[in-house]
């Protein structure tokens, strides 16, 4: 058996995995704060699943922070209170079997291209949550890149005069679509803030409109650079804003709509067919990290 | 010897490369208007090419036009007048070896490929024509994607109230940083559209700055683009409008140089040392044609 550990925030979700790529076992746990509830989260998920499974020969592990190329040191993995961490090195021994970690959202990425087709196509994963990232897969493998910016997608600037990025640019797509900033320029207190933002643009309130067009300008814009520049045969939706399912796909399928309305290069494009949602409470992310964590040195990744 | 041609809407380059890579040979020609006069300057330049080097094994046609995938049927060549043409099928009995045709800004990023460092770490080639296009190499493979649209990051919209751009967007790259946009937006007569710009701009005139100034950050944000998503070593600029040289450079430098002061994280992507320009006169795009001629069937092109 393979286990995948998908480290978010606030909940760690994990699987067992065997050899023909169905997840046996799952378990979610809550994250703690900083490197060693982190380090305790992962050891304690690996065993609850060894005793439902039994044996386990590999462990991979998605991070929401940067992993340094070719090592399972994490650095500024920030939403975990982590700084730096080698994490292969903290719960290698005591697990016994090898550990490898991965960015969450390449994980990610990895897992939904496996569960949608099996490994065959090409595909990005966007992921929406605080921040916008995007993860490629092709011909099975993950683009890594020459030096681990690929997928920084968040970081294009679509609008000299948008709003102030958190990078220091303005107008970049996460500035528009992560929830993180959505959350700051609303300003107002709340559990959900995007999806009190849906709600209060439904409602009529004009920041809210704006908002929330924003929103879906950027998502679309992402898609369009994802499609233009990688040519991926799918993008599919992923992260905590894409829990208002059909209420964000329909904004986001209506911008596509109208650049396609407006261009016929566009329209050719097909983009509205080609973005997909990744299923509520999908374990696509610890399902690529048990895949990650089983790669043989070198597969799954090119660029 | 393998034969590579670049068929350009007034030039035909074309050279003879020896099985270590190396030109042999090479000619220019002009080339005719329309598919008749297409199909003579191919075989008119495989002809002079075989009288210099003798027996040749295979040829390869880069050409300004879609190409139909996995196919040598050239649609929408609009440079050279040519609405449809399989060029496969109408040299290849003439010729007698095999013939394969590829996009030429596809086949120019092969080329600059093998030119810059033998086919070793990942680049994508900028083409700034009448349009602007990219093609990306990596491990030593084109990056062709899914449906035929990889790389062009052209018509990625950077302004939502930018010029407006043939294909129906506004602020497309291409609508600020393509020569046939600038020379349309410049709208006085002139060999050298671009040229006349640049010179203008140095002299003051308020259009011909606002002009060159959207070059640069056009031309800036597509290096942004190809590196935030396909994470590419190195971007390399070639195209009619390089012709302007470290004119161009400079500006564009200065453009990436001013999103690094205002964002530590643009700044750590080092883009001002990832950008090169292919020297003028570089065989690349008829290396790179010959190149893909001789390759094997699905070689040197994935995604």
């Amino acid at each position: 058996m393979k286990v995948g550990l998908d480290i978010g925030g606030t909940k760690t979700d994990a699987v067992a995995v065997d050899s023909a790529g169905t997840i046996a076992a799952r378990v979610r746990l809550s994250t703690g704060w900083g490197s060693d509830a982190v380090i305790r989260t992962v050891l304690e998920a690996v065993r609850s699943l060894a005793e439902q499974v039994g044996a386990i020969e590999s462990v991979g592990i998605g991070i929401p922070g940067q992993v340094e190329p070719g090592t399972a040191r994490v650095v500024h993995a920030v939403n975990l209170g982590v700084d730096e961490l080698d994490l292969a090195a903290a719960v290698g021994p005591e697990l016994g079997v090898p550990v490898r970690v991965e960015n969450d959202v390449k994980a990610a990425a990895f897992g939904a291209h496996a569960l949608r087709s099996g490994g065959a196509g090409s595909m990005a994963y966007l992921n929406l949550g605080t921040g916008v990232a995007a993860g490629i897969v092709t011909d099975g493998e993950l683009w890594r890149g020459a030096r681990g910016t690929a997928g920084e997608v968040g970081h294009i600037s679509i609008d000299p005069h948008g709003p102030q990025c958190r990078c220091g640019q303005r107008g970049c797509i996460e500035a528009l679509a992560g929830g993180g900033a959505i959350a700051e320029r609303w300003g107002r207190p709340g559990a959900l803030p995007v999806r009190d933002v849906f709600d209060a643009a439904d409602a009529g309130d004009p920041l809210a409109r704006e908002l929330r067009a924003g929103l879906a300008r950027g998502v679309a814009a992402a898609v369009r650079v994802l499609v233009l520049t990688a040519d991926v045969d799918a993008v599919v939706l992923g992260g905590g804003i894409t829990g208002l399912g059909p209420r964000l796909m329909a904004d986001v399928t209506a911008e596509l709509a109208a650049s396609a309305e407006a261009s016929p290069f566009m329209r050719s494009l097909r983009l509205e067919e080609r973005v997909e949602l990744l299923p509520a409470g999908s374990p696509a992310a610890a399902l690529g990290a048990a895949l990650v964590g089983a790669a043989r040195e070198g597969a799954f990744t090119r660029g």
